[in-house]
This record gives structure tokens, C-alpha cells and sequence, in this order.
């Protein structure tokens, strides 16, 4: 692209950076931020600074937090037994928005994945193996994706948390509420049927 | 969205600001300058705000610069008796990526559009019927979008332009180039026909 002005291009440049945002979108949102009122960027670019700046992780869960305890983790009313393994800040307020978890979580920060030289020491994992060999835990709930890579991560704790001899539980796998079983793939519900539960319990749970 | 940080809700909602991106987008974004280094969030941070106070509008076409004249128009090699109206600055960049076109622009800012309260006072209208007055120019060619709303931007610039008798023309409508004639809508097709062209014109144009 032929940019009349340095200043612009180095702006989309940028922006274009940001992960699932092209040239061409990069320049939409440059030009858009032109037309905009000055103090709109400056917002923008406060809110991003400070946030980059600003943030702490929490010093139990790793989750996103403004003080070094985070708002979960320092609730009396979660039960701190029961610990959800998710991957990302984002899987914490997907569950959160169930409303159905009452324990705490711990935020692996990523998964292992060699493809993207991501290993085991990138991750928050010696945290988790030391919550459970003190046993501050009576429970560990694996929430990753369903993806091969989260697998072994799952695996990879799982055995890293065995001689201590703890009730580790997975999420479950199955077929999504509302979907229809033909249009299910076929590993869903291979899955769903060697995994599944007595009728009584499908129905306490829904 | 449940967030457990006032920093992050707070970037969330000023990234979502930016058009085509949702809140779900803008936690990705978000979440994306977390895990990489602070740098690239300073960099980015910076590059916004430079642009937004340091771009300047080219006093002779209104295109963004770095300069009070932007390069298209110092460049000597420009025929600056041809003129072409465009709606904003990526339009400028399309046509200079076609190599196609020596003269030089006219950026009005926008096309008029009652809908969304743009009317012509808010456009570059009054320094290009200026320009026109004051016989600087030859040939006036418009090459706004196929729209509504551009053909009534075109028809109300042309109604002010005509007392001066100017040579005015329009960007040709018709069938893309590698098109296939029967997936080419009826309107385009119909309009391709009227203004049918002698083929040696065709032949040199391409």
C-alpha cells in the first residue's frame, strides 16, 4: 500500500500487529480514528497503556487482577477446596458466567504446545503441584479445550499430581445442550456414550 | 462480561469503540498485549496517538500528510489541470496503487448523507467549486463509490460546478474485469450497455 504519510503507516503497522486484523482493516480503523474526536485516541491509548502497566496477575489464581489478591480468590465464600485448571483469564469469566462453579481457579497461562514453543516451564504448573502437595486442595477440575494439545497438558499435570494422591476430575465431554445427535460428530458422541452418567444425575445437574 | 479487573473492563470498552469490533474481539485484543511484551503495547499506544495529533490535512486536496502540501501534489511530474474527486483518503491509495491516474485529487471527507447527518457544509465542496472558479483546473473526474448516496454528492457538486463550464467526468460503472456476464446483476449489466464504449477504446484503456 502507498501511504501518503509516514505517520499513518506507521499506525496501521501497528495496529495491524494485533492478531486477526489485516492491513486493510488496520487502515479502516486508522482512518476511522481520524474522523473521531482527538480525545477518543487518547482514551484508547490511556486504556491500553494502563492496562498493560497497571494489571497484576493474582498471586494464587494468575488470573487478571488490580489488587495482588484477586476479587475470586479473596471471596470467604468460594470454596477454596475445589480448584478449576483453566488455560486463559478468558475461560475464568466464561465460567464465571454459568454461575455454576463455587470453587477457585488457577490460570495455567497457556498450554503446552510444542508446535508454538510453548513448554511446561512457560506455565504456571509448579504452582498448581505445590497447592496440591501442600494440600490446600481436595479437588482439581480440569476445564482445557477439547483440543490435542490441552489433553496433554492435562495429562502432563495429571501425572505430575498423582503421588499425592488427589481427586482430579475432567469437565465434561459431550453433546452440546440443544444440539441435535445427527448433526454430532462422530468422536462427541463415541465420547458421549462411553462417558455416560446415570439418568438421576443428568437431571439433579441440569 | 464478568471482569476481574477495572483496567481491563476499562481497555475492553474503548477498543470495542472501534467500529467492526465487538467485545469479545476486544477481550482477545486485550488479553493478545497482555502476553506480549510492553514494548509492543507502548508502541502501539504511541503510534495512535502520534498519528491523531501529528497528521495533517494537505492544504491543496485534503488528503492526510505529513507536510502542509502532501507529495502528490508537490510532485511536479503530477498534471494538476485534472482533477478527481474522491470520498476519502483509502480511495486516494486505491487509485494510486492502479498506476492509472497522473493528475492529482480532491478529498472531499465523506459523501452527503442525510441519514447520518452529513451534509455538504461538512465536505471539502466549497475549495473544489474554488478551484474550478478560479479556472485551475481542466478536467474534473469523479470517482466516488457506486452508491446512492454518491450519486447525489456527484449530482449536487456537478449543479455547483456548472456555471463555470467545465469538463466533467465520471469513473466508467460496468463489468468488473474477469467478471462473468451472468452473475453480473441486471443494474450494472444495463448501465454497462448504455455506456458502451467504441472497442478500440477498450482495447488501448486496457
Amino acid at each position: 500500500m502507498d501511504f501518503s504519510s509516514k505517520l499513518l503507516k506507521n499506525a496501521v503497522q501497528e495496529i495491524a500487529l494485533l492478531p486477526g486484523i489485516g492491513k486493510r482493516t488496520a487502515l479502516r480503523l486508522a482512518l476511522h480514528l481520524l474522523k473521531q474526536p482527538e480525545e477518543n485516541t487518547q482514551m484508547l491509548s490511556k486504556a491500553l497503556t494502563e492496562l498493560r502497566e497497571g494489571v497484576i496477575f493474582c498471586e494464587m489464581c494468575h488470573n487478571l487482577s488490580d489488587q495482588a489478591i484477586c476479587e475470586i480468590c479473596s471471596n470467604p465464600k468460594r470454596d477454596k477446596k475445589t480448584l478449576c485448571v483453566v488455560e486463559d483469564i478468558s475461560d475464568v469469566m466464561a465460567i464465571e458466567n454459568t454461575g455454576q462453579f463455587q470453587g477457585v481457579y488457577h490460570v495455567l497461562g497457556g498450554i503446552i504446545s510444542p508446535m508454538e514453543g510453548i513448554g511446561p516451564k512457560d506455565l504456571n504448573i509448579n504452582t498448581l503441584v505445590e497447592k496440591v502437595k501442600n494440600s490446600e486442595v481436595d479437588e482439581v477440575v480440569f476445564a482445557l479445550s477439547a483440543t490435542m494439545e490441552a489433553d496433554t497438558t492435562n495429562f502432563y499435570i495429571y501425572k505430575l499430581m498423582s503421588p499425592y494422591n488427589i481427586k482430579t476430575t475432567t469437565i465434561a465431554r459431550g453433546i452440546p445442550v440443544g444440539d441435535e445427535l445427527d448433526y454430532t460428530d462422530e468422536v462427541t458422541l463415541g465420547r458421549s456414550i462411553l462417558a455416560r452418567i446415570p439418568f438421576e444425575a443428568s437431571i439433579t445437574k441440569s
